[in-house]
């Protein structure tokens, strides 16, 4: 199997390279390290420290044997050279990681908004445009964020991306007025999208609704929860090899900013009352994940799979307090600087998954590990000043909340609920 | 009233900028031009003669007294430019028209699929992440197409823009199983789109409710069908002010390719069985129709306006059969180089203009003027070997329908209904 890994310099895709070239996949990885360039603009920096993408696809083969091929390519910028490669490597299938990905990011400001649009619309639409062009039967998969759902629907769990509805018809086929009867539908779980970043991926959706009908692509879409831990099988074997650990206002997870604060001996700072609910799943179980999904994949002419990437959900202040727990810190309120309801309840369906067998790392029992193996190994690394979320949502969140208080929760990749119906 | 109308110079734009500009609006026109250059790649042009955009303004100013500043700006490239536009104008409200158009332009190639969803999604999220940027209140319509639709549902009108659904729940708010109770939501009418073109209506969408909700921004968004008809009543005061005549292969709407092959006595070509159908309403109501809109704006924290911006609606078949009856043309059935169904029923809601005053010109009375005064007036003009529509769907159209027969019905802007359930 020749897979190509877009985004596959960044901390999902790494790992997923890897997990797929350890189990004899012939991987590409395509990145234009643009996320490298985001450290560098921000000033911030992974705990871990971070090989160049040379060094790390050396060190592989020096440690595996496997041969991985990198291309410096841009998604949304050169399509043309997006066609060359696919053409060239006619791959059996591809994993898009390659989006700007975090939500505080997004809404930094208007230029900030701008690229993470034009970025991260372009380069899905680029590799859907560039797979039909070339001809070849592609199974494209794409790492979408649960995010996409917002708030869900009190009373129902999330469904995996289609919704059964009922819609009151009041004609019959000739438009004649008739007594009012039900139709059952199953639609596009209507979305909600907390942030510019969940906006693409909602956006992303339509894309890939079109491409499957009008081309009968293969597409799955992986509503992806937060990813938490550092390392997997794979980039635990060289230190050469290990994945990224951002802790940072900006791309740093609720979970990793917790950590960081609880192995520097903080108080743990959360937004609000804590209250909203956020899913997660571990980063080994995410690249299993996406390898299940490479080995079931849709029919030609199936509309889009979507499964939810997720295994456990958590409200934010159950979970600074299970890290207090395990590490003896203390917590701190801060105001929320993002435009979200206090509290949420989250209840999700992730049945796919599970029935293909996932086996699912917990966070009561690999919390421990992540604090000694990844938060206070490298904790001299750590540049404290970098973990406040400085972004904030919209003129009212600017006035609410001063910038130096806006804290440490905002979450990059979660749901962020808004207080307003579902599918507004 | 201070307004921008962006797109100024296409076929609505020039119209509509005229329209408020003889009922006291202070109008600026802001257009890169760009639909002229695609005539230029096409090597088609209008019907009817269109000045350049100094001659027309001059000429409006002369006729009138009345003066419209011009801006030769492109939205999707020149987002410094456009905040720096609305600092310095600060209109009360704008109306956008600047995008690609047309279904069949946007699937000619992969480099039109491109550019149509980059221009398109960039435009209207560099105008949104400005007027917010600004600082200013501003009300913001934008015309959308009944095309997001998709096909509808049997038995349903589409109403304006919001479906009531009811969805079933099986948990108490602790996420306890219950006995099943319905719950009823409005959300998006969950979209179909029918081509590239019509998808970035989709995309837009989704950009225009998360700005409303997350930055309060007043928006309305005109579901529109297919224009007919060329002239208002200020374009017709001078040749200089005429507007666009489109009959070509890709701009074309079906009409008006239906009224160019009647006056110079051609057959009709309807694709397929005819049995499309299809919404239309005339120029002069469209321009009352922004105007009724820039009267009614939501409040800032409302959700978008949606409105229907069609007055009737048709099949294929009976249109051509209308044409033939006032022309004496013949009508000859060829292939269908869309993915659609080949027969739909069309049922829509378009109370809220017809509460608000408008008073709609039928096909019935109007079509005849416009074979008179502008199909066969122009005539000469004609180049009759840009009628046929090339751009074929997929794979699939592209096998069926040899280019030379893809035929003449694939109209700009109408919903292209697939066989597939509404909201996949
Ligand atoms: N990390 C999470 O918790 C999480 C949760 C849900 C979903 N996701 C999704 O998974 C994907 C990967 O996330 P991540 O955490 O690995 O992010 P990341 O920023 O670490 O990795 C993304 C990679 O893509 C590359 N990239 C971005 N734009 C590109 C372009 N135009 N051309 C080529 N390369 C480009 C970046 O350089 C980077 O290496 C994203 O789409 C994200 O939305 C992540
Ligand atoms: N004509 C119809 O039947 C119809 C039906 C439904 C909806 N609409 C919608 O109405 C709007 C106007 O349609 P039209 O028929 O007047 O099309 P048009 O192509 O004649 O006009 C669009 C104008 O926008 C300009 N433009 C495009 N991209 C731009 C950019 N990036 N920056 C600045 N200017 C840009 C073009 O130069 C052109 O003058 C479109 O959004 C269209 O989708 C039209």
């Amino acid at each position: 199997m020749k897979t190509i890994v877009f985004g596959g310099d960044g901390f999902c895709g790494w790992p997923t390279a890897l997990h797929l070239s350890a189990r004899g996949h012939e991987v590409v990885i395509v990145d234009n390290l643009s996320r490298r360039a985001i450290d560098a603009e921000l000033g911030a920096e992974s705990l871990t420290p971070i090989s160049s993408i040379e060094e790390r696809i050396a060190a592989w083969h020096e440690v595996s044997g496997r041969t991985i091929e990198f291309v410096d390519l841009d998604l949304a910028q050169d399509p043309e050279g997006l066609l060359a490669l696919i053409a060239r490597t006619a791959p059996d299938s591809m994993v898009h990681f390659a989006e700007q990905r975090a939500a505080p990011y997004s809404m930094k400001s208007a230029g900030h908004k701008r690229y993470t649009v034009d970025n991260n619309v372009n380069a899905t639409h680029n590799l859907l445009a560039a797979v039909v062009e070339s001809g070849l039967d592609v199974h494209l998969v794409h790492l979408g964020t649960m995010g996409v759902y917002g708030y869900g629907t009190a009373g129902m769990k999330i469904p995996e991306g289609y919704l059964d509805v009922q819609v009151t018809a009041t004609e019959d086929a000739e438009g004649n007025p008739v007594d009012p009867y039900p139709i059952d539908q199953q639609i596009l779980y209507p979305t909600n999208p907390g942030s510019i970043y969940h906006m693409t991926k909602v956006l992303d959706q339509h894309l890939f609704a079109f491409y499957a009908k009008n081309d009968r692509l293969r597409i799955t879409d992986l509503h992806q929860g937060i990813i938490w831990g550092t390392n997997t099988a794979e980039t635990k074997q060289d230190e050469r090899l290990v994945n990224r650990f951002d802790y940072d206002g900006d791309y740093g997870t609720v979970l990793n900013r917790f950590l960081m604060q609880a192995a520097v001996g903080y108080p743990l700072t959360v937004h609000g009352t804590g209250g909203q609910t956020r899913a997660f799943i571990h980063i080994q179980d995410m690249v299993r994940c996406v390898e299940i999904a490479l080995a079931n994949p849709p029919e030609a002419g199936d509309r889009v799979k979507i499964f939810n990437q997720m295994t456990e959900t958590h409200r934010v202040r159950d979970l600074a307090a299970l890290i207090c727990e395990i590490t003896g810190a203390t917590m701190e309120l801060v105001p929320n600087p993002r435009q979200e309801s206090p509290e949420n309840e989250l209840h999700v369906v992730n049945a796919t998954f599970l029935d293909l067998g996932l086996q699912p790392t917990t966070l009561s029992e690999g919390l421990l590990l992540e604090v000694e193996e990844t938060a206070k190994r490298y904790r001299e690394r750590a540049d404290l000043s970098r973990i406040p979320a400085r972004s904030l949502w919209n003129r009212t969140t600017h006035e609410g909340v001063p910038p130096s208080l806006a804290g440490t929760e905002a979450g990059a990749a979660g749901p962020a609920a808004v207080p307003t119906a579902a599918g507004r």
